[in-house]
């Protein structure tokens, strides 16, 4: 058993707490003075940096959201002038509006250092070779992976994503002993290697994984196991907080929260904390973030977390895997996608009803995603050659907006489902068993 | 004015020169005793270490070639285990074997290093706001400008190539000073600017840019200027020696070869070194090196080295623009291509006679590269889906091998030209005036 940064792993749960919270007062304080974004916030309810005694007082913050982070497109948030910030990440949004974060040094390396005990902690170290297939380049999933790969000593080889070819071909040539991916990718390498005949047990020497980007479940990771022999490695964060940031340790239950950089709370619907392992809407709070304020965030993820030492040794909380949704938004390939987002570009169309349906299904876990639009009445091409030319208008848009694919499948006036009340947009058949 | 490293900038040229021999004395005792290819090279001239007294006999080890690393891929040239390693680029190769570099952490900080004077050395700083539009993942381009980006403390967005209208938004929603990238995006993203009413003078702060990957000229830079206000700064270097390392100073009138990391010579038909300031071909030594060796590499282009000491106060050797190629390597889109790679696609094609021909051209200095070849006369089709065909398959393959779209011309059998001797495989119409 080896740890990254040992005596911070394992400390005691009472020391670990009360480090935490002392963290916590003293980034409310930074930030109430820094931000005034968030200094509004508290003195909304009336509350001054002095006042967050204790936990319960802390729940009095009013939380953010990610339409904070959009409302304040590029960089209302930041606290750092330019000079002081080394990087900038920006993800797509919900309404076309990506969202920008930025990164001090010390954003940087408390990103690196969180990844860096994952890594370690099922396994990764000098003696790996990292083959890292998330993408690289604005997504925070390539490069943070990639710095906390070099940190720990691996041999991080940056293939970024697709040409599968050339991965299988690397991966075959090179000493590769630990892929990083999304799951669906894995699979996607799996069948491919059957299909060329290659044994990734017997040609390569792989046996490890980090899974991360999309939702999956303890099926898959049997499967892939089976089919392959590759462990796969559980992983949780968001551009939001820096990037990927919590993984799964050997013991596999549970992706560990390193207390001294984050605080997640677990809410249930009238905002107070669930028992210590119980379902709820995670809220998180960035203890030692620099280039602005992420405190109380809902992320909009349901999930448990657990203060249970680990089998490990580790003593920091581990999070359960994410249960489901607390809003609309739904995670297709990877990518974050909010019915809202297809209403807009539908709204856009002068010969499209307001009526859409959205169907979602999975094949070797790899996502398609199915909207049915309506044609108005006045607007009845005459010809198939105008229904194909109205269908590929609307994917068009669709691929800009969401920078990914999907069918578009025009209907008759009419003939789509209307709600009383709430619309039922999203109709998920995946599985991941 | 200034430096990075003044003192090491500015160091009297005799000094310089005394450290870089040392420099080289010391890479080459190390490089004998660790790596058996380069022990081999010395000793099939008798040459020990210790022979190595002056530049004389340095010229006396033969020189390595780009064969030399294919010859030993994947890693047959590491100096140092997987466990010392910690990253791993791949460039495609001559004959779609690609080729493979190890770097150390020394590695990766050395060609940091390299990067950071150079971009100190143009006025990028802490200040800037860094657009890298370099390809991120086994290209050398953005991972290593990414890392000096960081270095020098400007904050770097990390876009890579492509998604034209997300790059343009994001240079006029942050405070983007600098951009990086092939000279051709550059007039591309002008041209795109053009089209959308983006005046880039008035709606940017965009000033300055690094240009690599792909060869451009005096012209180029005028033009760019005079459309964007973007002053552009040329770029030398390959992955084999990190990857892109020597840039233009302010003064604009070279790039910087940092002599104690690296030593240039510039030689004639014969081996000789020519004097100061006058063209011949490029061979390039590491002088600290780790991963692996590189001493007295040809990488096969011509230009210029001249030790006049530069208008910006730098002592360092300063190389001229690449003016030709000693072999017949063409650079098409920032991608090698080797006629010899052409010529194996023509050869797995049953249809095809071996005789082809390459046109190159560009427009806006973006390169078009059509490939005509001739059918064979017992495989004439008899009907244009069926010629169609053919040419859609070397086209598919072509883009396997080179990762770069070709137009495949087909011709009637014995209409392409036939030379006696060495046959003239390629035309390059392009133009970077």
């Amino acid at each position: 058993m080896t740890f990254w940064n040992e005596e911070l792993e394992t400390m005691p749960v009472e020391e670990l707490k009360e480090m935490q919270f002392r963290l916590l007062q003293n980034e409310i304080r930074t930030m109430y003075e820094k931000s005034e974004f968030f200094r509004g916030r508290m003195q909304s309810v009336g509350l001054t940096p002095d006042d967050i005694t204790d936990m319960e007082q802390f729940r009095k913050i009013p939380c953010m959201r990610k339409s904070d982070l959009r409302d304040n497109y590029p960089d209302g948030l930041f606290v750092r002038p330019y000079d002081e910030l080394v990087r900038i990440h920006v993800s797509s949004g919900t309404t076309g509006r990506p969202t920008v974060v930025g990164y001090t040094q010390t954003d940087i390396d408390n990103w690196s250092e969180s990844l860096a005990r994952g890594l370690t902690s099922f396994g990764v170290g000098k003696k790996d070779v990292f083959q890292n297939m998330h993408g690289y380049g604005l997504f925070t999933g390539g490069l943070g992976v990639h710095y906390a790969g070099e940190k720990v000593g691996a041999t991080v080889i940056p293939t970024g994503v697709g040409n599968t070819d050339r991965q299988i071909q690397l991966m075959q040539d090179l000493p590769v002993t630990c892929l990083a991916g999304t799951p669906s990718y894995m699979f996607h390498i799996a069948d491919v290697c059957d299909q060329k005949g290659v044994d990734i047990r017997k040609q390569t020497k792989v046996t490890k994984a980090l899974a991360g980007g999309e939702p999956w479940s303890e099926s898959m990771r049997k499967k892939l196991y089976d089919r392959t022999g590759i462990k796969a490695y559980g992983c949780y964060g968001a551009s939001e907080f820096y990037g990927p940031m919590f993984l799964e340790c050997d013991a596999q239950c549970g992706m560990h929260v390193w207390a001294d950089l984050t605080l997640i709370e677990i809410l249930d619907k009238d905002g107070n904390p669930v028992p210590d392992g119980e379902s709820g809407e995670v809220v998180v709070t960035m203890l030692q973030k620099e280039a602005f304020p992420l405190i109380r965030y809902k992320i909009g993820d349901i999930s448990t977390l657990t203060w249970e030492k680990c089998r490990c040794g580790r003593t920091h909380p581990r999070l359960g895997r994410i249960t489901g949704r607390a809003d609309d938004m739904i995670v297709v390939r990877g990518i974050n996608v909010f019915p809202s987002q297809i209403e807009s570009v539908i709204g856009e169309m002068p010969f499209l009803s307001p009526f859409y349906h959205i169907t979602l299904t999975n094949e070797n876990y790899m996502d398609k995603m199915v909207v049915d639009v309506e044609v108005l009445p006045e607007c009845l091409p005459d010809d198939v050659n105008a229904i194909n030319e109205m269908s590929a208008k609307v994917q068009a848009r669709l691929k800009e907006i969401l920078n990914l694919k999907a069918v578009v499948k025009m209907n008759l006036p009419g003939t789509l489902e209307r709600f009383e009340g709430k619309a039922k947009h999203v109709t998920d058949n995946r599985s991941w068993d």
